[in-house]
């Protein structure tokens, strides 16, 4: 399959999170490049950081949108990084591009991302992240990618 | 008091709302304007066309930050189009451009201008609007303009 | 008149020039304000302060739509600072937000608001300028002006 | 090599050009991909898929940053789509996210590119486009890859 038919996964989170949340990531990550789909991310640490590390170890494919201007700001796991020079605003952007979401735990940030999923009318799965009317609570990594492809 | 060194309050809300909020969204309008402070909105209809419209009434100055590329798509009550062609997007700016924020009823649009203002350090002061952790509630357009100018 | 209903002229050019482009800005801005026009600019340094300040003091309303995300970054005589969080590329929102434009000496970041008036259609008058297809060349401020207003 | 160690060399040009340029296009975006770097477009007709054309005929990637806000805008040869909703001012990004850039034909949308190269420090090689201070003009796909990768 060609990488344009690919399905892609964005994955949402703060870009600093406990032990718990970044191993959830991880296997979230991971998951995604199993299933042969594209992890979409904010390109950055925490969160983002073990998702695109779990996929890359599965030898997934990594996008990180970048909030600064420069690609070199993304972390060592993402294949290919896009800068934007839009500072928080790039968050909209994570949300445009990927065509479901998984929030793991996450702040402000992932929140402004929740709802702009919600207006692009993206499906948001949650671990452990903000109660918000719309999105379809799990409990597992496996559980979420399972809700992600269904 | 030059305009610059006036206070800018921000009204966000949806751009369809029932007849409450838009009654409490022209008294919001109307109160900042008479404490001398400059509107600041995203220059649409609903709650952000009753807020303008109350500030007018009241001899106020309002600044709409637009989603399309011209400035001719503001409500009839805004004194200052600003356009920009960024979309959903611009819900960053409208937070980045107020000192304090009232946010009336609403759904995903006004969530992600909510995330941006906490983004951003700026308060939110609720009127019937999202249940979010950091929100200060208020009850009445009066009490939500106390909260706001305290 | 309102001001929804005046006409708005952009002032684009380096945040550093030659004091006798900073004086041509200033005329510039001078004349623009005692036409009852509003002023849009960049709201930094160089010649969009020199115009800003040419405005103001014939009492003109002025715009600074500034590339950082704080209103406070403009210089002290715009109005209405708008802040971006775009950095650069806030350029497009300078030429969407003017009916016409002025550009005054300036390098780089000039050739692109130059680009982007072209695109969204806006005449663009240049005063020792890119001389680039399509703009009209102005020698004074006067003339500058007088093309403007046409 | 991995991606993120490859070099991007980004092609910028008309949604609309003649046969020549068209062929141009092509013959630089095939250059590419056979010196192993990354091409970056703007996603769209043209010259920029006349560029992804040649790129993924030699086997490359192909990167393209959209105006819109929807991945699927993307023309038929790019691997990697990314929508960022911001119209014309997504040209920032595509200078902001190449190495190097070659400018071929083009109009206005191309000048606003190169500017912004300028900005950020990048090269950019021209091929019958605009005769702007700073470009390196070259005369051949052949040469402008030369100039490009030198």
């Amino acid at each position: 399959m060609e990488w344009k038919d690919k399905k892609r996964i964005g994955v949402i989170g703060g870009s600093q999170a406990n032990e718990k949340y970044l191993d959830f990531a991880f296997q979230v990550g991971h998951l995604i490049a199993k299933k042969g789909a594209i992890l979409i991310c904010g390109g950055l640490s925490g969160v983002m950081e073990a998702a695109s590390r779990g996929a890359k170890k599965a030898g997934g494919i990594t996008v990180g949108i970048l909030p600064g201007r420069s690609p070199d700001e993304a972390n060592p796991h993402i294949d290919i990084a896009i800068a934007t020079g839009l500072g928080h605003s790039r968050n909209s952007l994570v949300a445009m591009n990927a065509d479901v979401l998984i929030a793991i735990d996450g702040r402000y940030g992932t929140l402004t991302e929740i709802g702009f999923a919600s207006i692009y009318g993206k499906r948001v799965i949650g671990l452990g992240t903000w109660d918000i009317k719309g999105i379809i609570q799990a409990h597992t990594p496996e559980e979420a990618i399972e809700f992600a492809f269904r």
